[in-house]
Parts: C-alpha cells; sequence; structure tokens
C-alpha cells in the first residue's frame, strides 16, 4: 500500500493548526479513524491521535505498535502512546490530555456519549472544570480539498474502475442472476487492482432496480429488465465509485425515457460545477430537471457525495438544510454526481459518474460510456 | 439473504422488553445498525428504531423504504416513520420521542455527542427537562446468546469456512505473493457461498507474522517462513472468523516450539470454557500457558470475541478490568478462540478457531488440522 509522503502530511498539519488556531484551540483529540489516516498514515481499526502545538501523539494498542513504529520512522513529529494490555484507550487519552493542558478541542460527531463520559471523568479535576470543546468538521473541511498525491490516487482509480466497467456491462445478459453478476463484478474489482471493493456491490435488477439499496439476490435478470449496478473499489485508501444502468434485450419507450432524463439530470449538474457554487445549488439543478419530467418524487436521494478515504465524505450534495451552511465548492474536491429515478414495483435507473473541481469548471473522472 | 422467521424477532421484542423493565425504561431508542438488524431483520446502512411498550417505529430514509416495507409485511408490531427528504433523522427522533412521551433509554455507546445534542435540543420542553436516560449494552447482552435460527447460521458458515481453509492452505506456498494468496482466499470464500469476507484478509509472512493486524502485501513467500493467515465469511449477516499459521517448507524447531505453546493455549482455553465461568477466566488460562512458555509479552491481544451480526461482539475474553464486570459465559454464546505469540522483526503464531458454549463444556464449530 502505498501512502503520501512525508511531506504532504506537514503540510495537512500545518492546515490542522492554522484551523486549530481559527477555532481558539491549541489542541484536538482526533477519534475519526479516516481523520487519523489522512494525518499519520496509518489505517488501523482502533486508534485515537492528539494533535499539539509541537507534535502529534498517536495512541494506539499492542496490535499496531509495528505498523505504528514504521509511520514513525517516516513522519517527523510523531510519538507513539502505547495503551497498556489491561488498560482502556479512554484512560490513556486523558492521561495524555491532562498532561498537555491545553485548550482541547474533540470531535463531536465521532466521540459517542459514553466515550466522552468516561474521558471526561478522568480528567484532573483542574482540567474537568474548563471540559473538553466541542468541535465539527475540523479535519474533514481539509480532507474535502484533496493535495496532488490524493487527486492522483483517485484518477488512477478511476482509470482502473472505468476499464473494469468496459470488461462488466457486456456481462449482462438474461438467465445470470443478481448475485452471479456480483461476483463477476468483484473479481473484475480485483483484476484491475483494487485491494478491495469500496463497498457491497449492488446488482438490481427487475422491480428491485426500484430499491436505491438492494444488493445482490437470486432473482435471474430477464428480457426487458433495467439492471442498476453500482459499484466501487479501494486503492490505497482512497475509493472510487461508478454506476450504471442497463437494459436486458431493447430498451421499452419508458425505459429509454427515464434513462434520458437520468442522464440530462446528470449532465446539467455537471455543466454547473464550479468553485464558488454550493453543493446544495448543484443538487438542485438535478432535481430541477427531473422535477420537470414529473419525476421529482421518484428521485429519493441526493445527487452525490464526496470521495476519498471514505466513500460517503464531504461535499454532500443533497437538498438544501435550514440547519446546515451551505458547502461552497473549491477546486480539488471529488465527487459523484449520481441522479437516479424510481418507480416503486416497476424499476430504475441511476447513472454515477466521479468527478474533480478545477480552477472553473469540472472534470470527469470516470469514463464509460452513457447509454442503455 | 435468509433472514430469522417472524417468531423469532417477536422473542427478542419480548427480551428486550423485560430488560427494559428491569433498568425502569418504557421505551430505547435504537440506533446500532446491527441491534437494528437483530430486531427488525433490516439491514440498512442508516436507520434508527424505538421499540416502545406496544410497537417498534423504525425510522429509515426514501432508500431503504422499499426494503423496510418488505420487513413490515413479514414483522407484526412494526411501523414505519420516513425521514423527509429535507430533514434529519435528529429531528425525526424527537418527533417520535415527544410523542411517546415515555421514559426512554439511549445506546451511550451508539450515539454520538453531536447526535445527542441534536435530538435534546429538539425534544418539547418537558421532556428535555426529562433528558433521555443513558444505557449500555441492553441489546447487545441479548445478542450475546443465539438463538436456534442463529446458531445454524453460524454452523453452516463455520462448516463453509473450514471447507475453504482445507483449499486454501495447500496454496501457502514459496515465490507466491501475500497479496496473490489473500486474492486466492477471497475467491474460495465467494467459492464456499460466503456474502461478503468478514473483513480484510490478513497474509502476514516472514517478519510480518510478527504484527498481528498486517494485511497482504508485495511480500513474496519465502521457505522458512511462518505465514499467519486470519480470514471470515459473512453469510446472511452472520460472520464465521478463522487463523492458521503455515510454515513454508521444513518448519524450524524455535517454529515448532512456539506453534506448540499457542496450540496448547488454545487447547487450554476451550478445556475451561463451560456456562458461569467468566471469560475473562478463559482469557487468563490462555495468558498463562504462554506466559509459562516465556511468551506474555508476545501475546499482545485477547484471547477471543464473540461472533454474530459483528465480527467482534460480546463476549470479549480479554483481561480483566477494573472498570468493566466479568462477563459471564452462558449456553448459546458463539466466539473465537484466538492466542498468540509475536516476536518483533523474527516472526509469529497465530490459530482461531469459533466454539459455541453448550450446556455443560464448549464445542467446537470450525474443523480444521491444526499443524505447522
Amino acid at each position: 500500500m502505498r501512502v503520501a509522503p512525508a511531506g504532504n502530511h506537514l503540510a495537512r498539519h500545518a492546515r490542522l493548526r492554522a484551523a486549530l488556531a481559527d477555532a481558539d484551540l491549541s489542541a484536538l483529540l482526533i477519534t475519526s479513524l479516516p481523520n487519523i489516516s489522512y494525518l499519520t498514515g496509518l489505517f488501523a481499526s482502533a486508534a485515537s491521535l492528539i494533535v499539539g502545538p509541537d507534535e502529534l501523539r498517536l495512541i494506539i494498542d499492542g496490535r499496531y505498535r509495528g505498523a505504528a513504529q514504521d509511520r514513525q520512522r517516516d513522519l517527523p513529529g510523531l510519538a507513539l502512546v502505547l495503551v497498556p494490555p489491561s488498560g482502556s484507550f479512554e484512560e490513556s487519552i486523558a492521561a495524555e490530555l491532562g498532561a498537555l493542558g491545553a485548550r482541547t478541542g474533540f470531535e463531536a460527531a465521532h466521540v459517542t456519549v459514553r466515550q466522552h463520559r468516561d474521558i471526561v471523568r478522568r480528567l484532573p479535576k483542574a482540567d474537568r472544570e474548563l471540559d473538553l470543546c466541542a468541535t465539527e468538521g475540523l479535519v474533514e473541511g481539509l480532507r474535502s480539498v484533496k493535495d496532488a498525491w490524493e487527486l492522483g490516487r483517485l484518477r488512477e482509480g478511476a482509470e482502473r474502475l472505468s476499464d473494469a466497467a468496459k470488461c462488466i456491462l457486456p456481462k449482462v445478459l438474461a438467465g445470470r442472476s443478481e448475485r452471479g453478476l456480483a461476483e463477476i463484478i468483484v473479481a473484475e474489482l480485483r483484476r484491475a487492482g483494487f485491494d478491495k471493493p469500496a463497498f457491497d456491490t449492488i446488482v438490481a435488477s427487475g422491480p428491485h432496480s426500484a430499491l436505491p439499496h438492494h444488493r445482490a439476490g437470486d432473482r435471474l435478470l430477464a428480457d426487458g429488465d433495467l439492471v442498476v449496478l453500482d459499484f466501487g473499489g479501494t486503492l490505497d485508501g482512497y475509493s472510487v465509485d461508478l454506476s450504471r444502468t442497463v437494459a436486458v434485450g431493447k430498451p421499452g419507450v419508458r425505459e429509454r425515457e427515464l434513462f434520458d432524463h437520468v442522464a440530462e439530470a446528470q449532465e446539467s449538474a455537471y455543466l454547473a460545477i464550479r468553485p464558488g457554487t454550493s453543493a446544495e445549488t448543484v443538487d438542485e439543478i438535478a432535481r430541477c430537471v427531473l422535477e420537470g419530467a414529473g419525476l421529482g418524487e421518484a428521485f429519493c436521494h441526493g445527487t452525490g457525495h464526496g470521495l476519498g478515504l471514505e466513500v460517503h465524505e464531504r461535499p454532500r450534495l443533497g437538498r438544501r438544510r435550514a440547519d446546515r451552511a451551505d458547502e461552497v465548492l473549491q477546486a480539488g474536491m471529488v465527487f459523484t454526481l449520481e441522479p437516479g429515478a424510481y418507480l416503486a414495483g416497476w424499476g430504475g435507473v441511476r447513472i454515477e459518474d466521479d468527478v474533480v473541481v478545477t480552477e472553473d469548471k469540472a472534470e470527469w473522472l470516470t469514463d464509460v460510456p452513457r447509454h442503455l
């Protein structure tokens, strides 16, 4: 697995420390594992990280000691804290925070009520009165704009995914089971060099295609079916994601119309992308196209989601919400564009590609013919 | 995908309501997705559930409407609440809790500080003063003892996994890459009928075998290597898990000794299992065997973990901890036994099998020869 050079990590640390200073914090407790991978290059199933003014303290248990020591050799300013065999992460975190004595934030969206209680009650009394400060999305905000190394990984992933898709689409044939087709897709992802599928592959045929998150079952593909395929791969920790809808046999008029409306929604959304526009506006444009075709109700999810160390991350291209500020698009953001329309009991269409925001517009990262 | 019969689900609801009554609660907000799958048979990437005195209210967004309606047809007492397209789960949860007006618990280990704040501030003022009550492990406690349907799934999974292992082990050959071997394992899991691998397959060869959670990289297997394989599969939502350590070529004396000590630790732990013994005691016994061989430091993780809808669940077979009560083993619990010993820079051994606690002892679920 390739990991970003130390220089990229150090630049990320500097950007985070600037964001902390803006929030009047001198340290941040990080418990989101993708955020920890982003800042350290370590991919662990359990870890915490404290970003202080001078160094990063990575808290791990014995299982990841070797992997963390490898990262430490590569990355200046990384210190390791080992959770003792009979101890807990919360104990080690509280001890480190107490010693740091700085005004510290925690990630409110990644700390459970129980963890919070277990940490706070172990803090030295003076610190407990100060309490920890709830923060939101500090690292996620940085992650939403990719650096050159990350863009390299995502471009390579999107190319590999496009090549895999070109092998997969001709195999959507009557008589195959959804599950059999899902197995073909997973094998092609592996052949394309991905470390693993990015999520459980979706093969939704016939009436199942009206269920946006149907997985893959025993149903056999039949002539006249619409089949929604949604699959992705993870390469060096970065995920890419693609959907195509295929007609088995000759598509009917209604199928073609539905497909054309969804394709138009995707193209219109794409053309609206530029730095400074909001993600919500891009969603609104896709939604308007489908509403104009009487398919407003049939489009029951968002237009897209950011891609990176998580397969769903910022920016979220969804409806504007009263309780959240709009997310302004910036050059270097990478996300999916995936409008869909689903008619219960009959069938559905989704078309999904990955794009990157450039200095003045967007660029497709995936490249697979779009037709039924 | 097979789902437990409605009768099993109703029995689970009855057991949960009894546990709620013991905790002086009349309702429970459930946000853990495996807990929701356990109680409803729905496998969704986003959902919440409120178990009230008379019914279960399943809160979902449009993506899972169809799947949730299917479950509703099968399961009496299940009501659906759809999160509006421009709304949030927290809004819908607060509205439902306000209408219920009951003394309600929430899962402190599965609600983030941010979700908690977003729910509480939307509650009607009277309820807000009551607040929600933090609970822990109510559903996980039920889940740790499997019902007959679940045991059927886990037995079938363990048989399939054992068959797959017998095909995989002869393929551990010099010259193969770790990654190539991991691909063979994933293909065999698919061939064995699993819906997906239960986790990222571990192939750790030579010095990598000293890293308990090494994944699979470009290193080529060489004569004299110890190779730790750790893989599992998920069938109908239930995961099974197995590890074997294989010597490439003729194993040396030190390799054999290490292997024999770990095998002895596993066997001793197995023989100690019976209803009424604690999980911590079983861990202690495995640990004593390895400590006696001077390998106490080399055994840097727990002896095992529960298996079910999660690949790591209760019971946890680890060191006794001051801040937690021991977990008493009960008939119907299913878990791994996986002692290991890891010598940094040199290599390691792990042997892992799955067992079920019976009325008076334990029974192996996996059945694969144990030798280097």
